[in-house]
């Protein structure tokens, strides 16, 4: 086989193997990072991790997203202590020993982190969204898309993220001054972190362990999980593919 | 400076030149791709971005998603008239010159791409999840960051996606014999594109713009847009930075 061959085997558009093994690398390696380091994100970084959620995919292209930089301590007390009640609250659900070792988790760097952000969805950014008729909920979606799209590029640039969504919106919305109409969507702690663990803290933790990738995958109908004989290809590959691990 | 003074610049979790830029290059040139040759997903290539999109994030580690491999061609015509069915419907929002742009462009690629994915969403998966009990739509969010990661993987693989949103979930539901308290999230369309256009279809047909970063950028409270002493050096970043263009 000469090189021209070679050559036409690899898809036109796919990257070259440094840079596609980067892309399955910030996947596999991204994690919910709680312990910081203090030390600033440096400004020219942070500009480009939410140029990289403004690049996210949105219904109609209507970008519906604002991002709030929240570096001010007295509005940071303020979150961190309705995230206090929030998990006060949420560990009622819990029986012993669940309970305590809930309470046990660290679950949020707000104060810790150099910066917070905090990234909405504007249901009126445009009058009628081309391919929103149908499904209205499209725009937060866009949205958690360009969150990931931030979470990532963060993990590539040794930048950790933290999600904090035991937070009630209502008073979300007061501590930073938004409007009514306006959806915080993620409240997100950014900056050096500690480490980039392995794997999820909450696996970790025996809290919950990941799923097998073949118990989640239907075959044309929902009802259809087994596959049968017009897929075994892609079952073997569901069972046996693994992204890199390290 | 020497060796040992350089390296330490780097934060120690940041990825090496070509894996970095990979991760960038896949956000600024991913596309929601309409046009597709009819050549087939390789299965191992399939297998892995579905594996992509099972690393995504999850509330509680939830992993609240299952995906439905659609090939089955009656199935995904019955998807294809509903769709149709939609499109008019939505057409009825726009006056004209809008509605004729509107019914000209091309939306989707339900027939002819190779495959079809639906993403779904289980928000029973677990009794009592961490972290979902105050915002509990994290579920879907935590499945639409899912979407992004198998988006941003597929990109990196030379694989076009399309998102259909133009659907109705109780028909989609029905075809695809998918239980009534399951959401389904996204509906994809998979396979080797035409191309991977410069810029999203709708900027270049001139239905909309990107919107100037700047301006959606907020400094502790919603009401600071202008920034103001504390903040000239992000301001100046928003202003100047830019990811990859090609």
């Amino acid at each position: 086989m000469d090189l021209q061959s070679l050559q036409s085997v690899a898809p036109p558009g796919q990257f070259p193997e440094p840079e596609r093994s980067g892309v399955y690398r910030a996947i596999r390696q991204r994690r919910d990072i709680r312990e910081f380091r203090d030390d600033p994100i440096d400004e020219t970084t942070l500009a480009r991790l939410i140029q990289a959620a403004h690049h996210g995919p949105s219904v109609g292209f209507m970008q519906p997203w604002d991002f709030i930089v929240v570096r001010d301590m007295e509005r940071r007390r303020q979150v961190k202590a309705l995230f206090e009640r929030e998990r006060q609250a949420a560990a009622c659900f819990y029986d012993e020993p669940r309970r305590s070792a809930y309470l046990a988790l660290k679950l949020e760097g707000i104060l810790e982190s150099p910066v917070n952000l905090c990234v909405t969805c504007d249901p009126t950014r445009a009058e009628v969204v081309l391919g929103r008729n149908s499904m209205p909920e499209t725009d937060v979606y866009s949205t958690c898309c360009a969150v990931q799209n931030l979470w990532l590029a963060a993990r590539s640039e040794g930048i950790g993220v933290g999600w904090v969504s035991i937070l009630k919106l209502p008073q979300l919305r007061q501590i930073l001054g938004i409007p009514h109409h306006i959806v915080p969507v993620a409240y997100l702690c950014m900056g050096h972190p500690r480490d980039f663990p392995e794997e999820p803290l909450l696996q970790t933790a025996g809290w919950r362990q990941r799923l097998p990738l073949e118990q989640l995958v239907h075959f044309d109908d929902w009802d259809n999980t087994a596959g049968g004989d017009s897929w075994p290809e892609l079952q073997d590959a569901l069972y046996t593919c693994t992204i890199q691990r390290s």
